[in-house]
């Protein structure tokens, strides 16, 4: 019953096959190599259009090299007050960008909305030189810290704002497989085709080991990229290996299968813990749900062996924990958890 | 015939193993994970007394971030005019230091002189604020970008001579192995008995898919290493699969067994072309060989299928190539390549 | 009547009789010039113990380079949400520090309160690494840009906080001397006895032509700062009329006359504009005045003449008007101002 | 006898009357004010074409800035190895430019030449992503830290040089002054129309009080340096006081008569050494003057009463000392100093 993230999952067999072929024979190092080209070449495909790729072990770094890229130092990147970015990658995109400053505006659901970008962007006062920093980026998370996920018409309507005002729609793409199979729409759909301009596509949480992707769906915004990347301590030397997991993760839609396994798995649990009287506090969108349970019953689950995160307080006191599942989640782990939660 | 790196190799089987047995069950992310546990008990046990490590995915985060972490912003880090973060980092030390300054000095075979070192930092008229620089650290590479290795004693006066101006003495160790393999002392004995306050360790070179550690000999002086790290974008979430790397690396001295035989491919390499009329350049003491070849027999070894870099031109216009072998390198690899040069 | 701000206002006639002075014969640069001297020992003087000086040019450069020499840049300053830090130094801090970053938190009349900080630095899951910055400051403006001024309580009980949770308490007095002419305590009262650790003492707005102070109450604090003021740009290389102009404005308790006078003039105008019906929306304390007019008399206002900026709307649309006084105020512009007003 | 440096004198009268000036009324601040716009059509006369102008308190902030908005992170500014922003700066280049590379390239007497830099551009193998730093930009001093001169030929061809690579030509002119008081050129001749792209323009050290300008000749290039200026701590809040000074120095011309003042001085004091055995070191060129100097008349003179800074040794052993004249040295000192140095 680990429920904790998906990072304590392991990675595919697949992947793990994958690495096992890459490691035949020599190959250039940096990305010289056959298998990155061909890593290029599928995100291409699956973005139906010529994208530039650059492969990075961690989310983290995906996330700060590609706002650093598009956001000059006296920048402000706009995002939801519980993003990634804001709260969990200790200052990564300030140091990366020279010190940009993030706005973190709030939202339901984890979720930025365009009434709120609109207000926060409309108020001209606050913004430009040489007082005021200037909105450089904006930056959704899909699917979000909540579990949500945002349509593409949310997603056109952030965009629009966005280039409105000059900035760039950076996606940070940490679950990106785990949105894109909940949506009955393309890759291409949930990005570019809905304005967004560079996203951090993750395959880490999916099933990987360790690769994550900055796409630029603009390759000319690239530019100065390998640099950045390379400075930034994030070019893998045996790259063939971040480049073979890419690979693997990919091909014959693996990673929507696998996401879409751990999708309903949360499902099951959303539901088994409706009917238990906990019904999900955010709408069960992805991978995540989050649910308040007395702190008796956190206690007992934990005791039992189930693992988690205690994320927040709801008003009237109880526990607001976040369970995540991943491809590794079995249907019998979240029984397990669901009857101990009936039985309170 | 793939002499062009040693990062043109793969991953040592034995590590290949690790990974899978990894792989199997749940662990937490970011580090609170049994292995890294035991991988830390492993490093305090290799170099007999408590240290503070920092596995993170590259040799230039690595640097970067131990430069970062003992040299405030307006210091200087001494080191060799041909090291390896001076020419071939893109500035990650300058930019992870917020703009610290490499103070880089002429040295034979590769080394830093404690001559050299004395009379620069000596010379006071340029150190100091509030116009100048503060020398905050002297970089070392063991084994250096020429392929030679410092010994014990001159590790010592150049850590003297650091600790003596106020400065730390890092060890960039990408081929810690390779040097160790060759001098008869301990890792103890190499580093912290010797002066050396940070190191990094480097695995990816000598067999790992992407693992190298940051040490600190001083625990104390890691505070805040923890923060830097990640908002590097250097700690990995499925931090197990990084630190069965480094565990099996070090399990029974696999690294240093695979660093003699990869010294041993380079003596045999380094000798076969002394034979042949092409002395190296520099003494042969860890896994690389560099010789002065005519640029015909350049060509021919390349049309030959040898892979390899044109590193600089000799005063007679001679190519100096440089050779690496890898733990992957076979005696019938150098053989041939040798043969090939006796042909002429 | 130019109420724009208080940098409209000119220089103090004792400030500038100061600078003819400091222009005869030759001095060394850099502040190693007897006027530099004298301005370090009438710090000490003034705040009755020994601290560190550091004059700069700007009150953005002060604050900056203060807040980076106290915060690492995976460190946190908590401040006020409208705080000059926060808005309108174009995102220095963020830069000077490598990357910090500012959690900008609400509180009435522009103040920072204990109960907010208190709440905020407790919630400990969202601090820490490695996943979060860690809080390393404080910082309050003293008077605030409500024009509000923090009582000595009141600075004692954020200085408790900070300090228990391991921050440094900075104030930015960039109207320093209108808040303290209006507390009856000392200059030591309402710093380091209360908890101040590091001060941006400011002169420019009260009467100076361009000198700010940077003041570390345990000078230990202050090691690297002449480093970090050289390369922030901010050494003035003709040092002693920087010098000249602090000491002047030191001088006599020159300052504090100065402010007298522009603090005279704020309750003035604040007297009158209620008298005309438009009670100030914050307590005038020092020398700013916030009134809600209509939209109509703004306009007639400035057609007059009045310079002033128009800061917010308040909920029935009336317009907040920011109304600002200096040393250069006269009774004369405030009482037309004020016929006008009344005038309606 | 002060020859220490033209730090050390005082404010030419001119430019005090001029701030005096500046001191009646009020003024916006932040430049915008009637003095900065006429300051700005000055310059655009001066260099015959429209020219963005940035006026900052410093020659290091002017330097830092520039280099920073011209060089990206991964850039190198080529210098010469004795630029004030290689040895006298502390950093602020790399700190401004978010840790970029100076490559310090040598010169006879302090300056650059096409040659040397030919060669070091042209060696390909050490520029470009991802392993190396890219060359950015091109600086040189003019007049340079040995008190020698560019011609307009040399800048053309370094210039040439730098843009068939990619790079800018950055000119620190924080003597241009005194430099273009030697040539028979416009100051149009010695700048864009040899190439030179972006110039920090002196006033301090000619005789004002602290007023340095950043000029960019394609004004387009200076987008974004409005923030980037505010947020380096370097926009002056009451700026019609900058703006005064550079007004009144260039007014009249007086900058060209201040430097060919300070010049003759220069000329004067090395002729004078000359007869006395002691020829100059390097051609005076500008106002400066080193000559190699018994380091018992070094004590002899400064028990004298003169000042200057013992800059070197050289191989026999004297001291090569730096004498420096300015618009307030007179020819009794020149004068008096000479015949101590001929007395021996």
């Amino acid at each position: 019953m680990n429920f904790a993230s998906d990072n304590t999952a392991g990675v595919a067999p697949q992947i793990m096959a994958a690495l096992a072929r890459a490691n035949e024979g020599f190959a250039l190092g940096y990305g010289n190599d056959d298998v990155t080209r061909r890593v290029e070449r599928k995100f291409c495909d699956l973005f139906e259009r010529d994208v530039a790729v650059f492969l990075v072990p961690t989310g983290t770094g995906a996330n700060a090299l590609a706002l650093a890229h598009v956001t000059p130092p006296w920048g402000a990147v706009l995002c939801h007050q519980n993003a990634h970015i804001a709260v969990d990658e200790c200052g990564a995109p300030e140091f990366f960008g020279g010190g940009i400053k993030l706005v973190e505006l709030p939202g339901d659901n984890g979720k930025l909305t365009a009434d709120t970008l609109k207000a926060r962007l409309g108020n001209k006062a606050s913004w430009g030189p040489p007082h005021h920093v200037t909105p450089a980026a904006v930056s959704i998370s899909q699917a979000s810290e909540a579990g949500t996920i945002y349509r593409v018409a949310e997603i056109r309507a952030l965009a629009e704002l966005a280039h409105a005002h000059g900035a760039t729609l950076h996606m940070d793409g940490a679950r990106f497989g785990n949105a894109l199979a909940r949506l009955n729409v393309s890759a291409a759909d949930m990005t570019w085709k809905a304005g967004v301009d560079v996203l951090s596509f993750g395959a880490t949480k999916g099933g990987a080991m360790g690769a994550e992707a900055v796409i630029f769906f603009d390759p000319e915004r690239a530019d100065g990229m390998s640099a950045r990347r390379k400075r930034g301590g994030a070019l893998l030397s045996k790259h063939r290996f971040i480049a073979a997991q890419m690979e693997a993760f990919l091909d014959g839609d693996l990673w929507l299968r696998l996401a879409r396994h751990a999708n309903a798995m949360a499902d099951r649990l959303g539901d088994g813990l409706a009917q238990a009287g906990f019904t999900p506090v955010w709408p069960v969108e992805a991978n995540e749900v989050f649910a308040a349970l007395p702190a008796a019953l956190c206690d007992k689950l934990q005791a039992a062996g189930a693992m988690f995160y205690r994320w927040d307080a709801d008003a009237s006191g109880r526990v607001i924990v976040r369970l995540v599942t991943s491809f590794q989640t079995t249907a019998e782990e979240v029984e397990r958890f669901v009857a101990l939660a009936k039985a309170g």
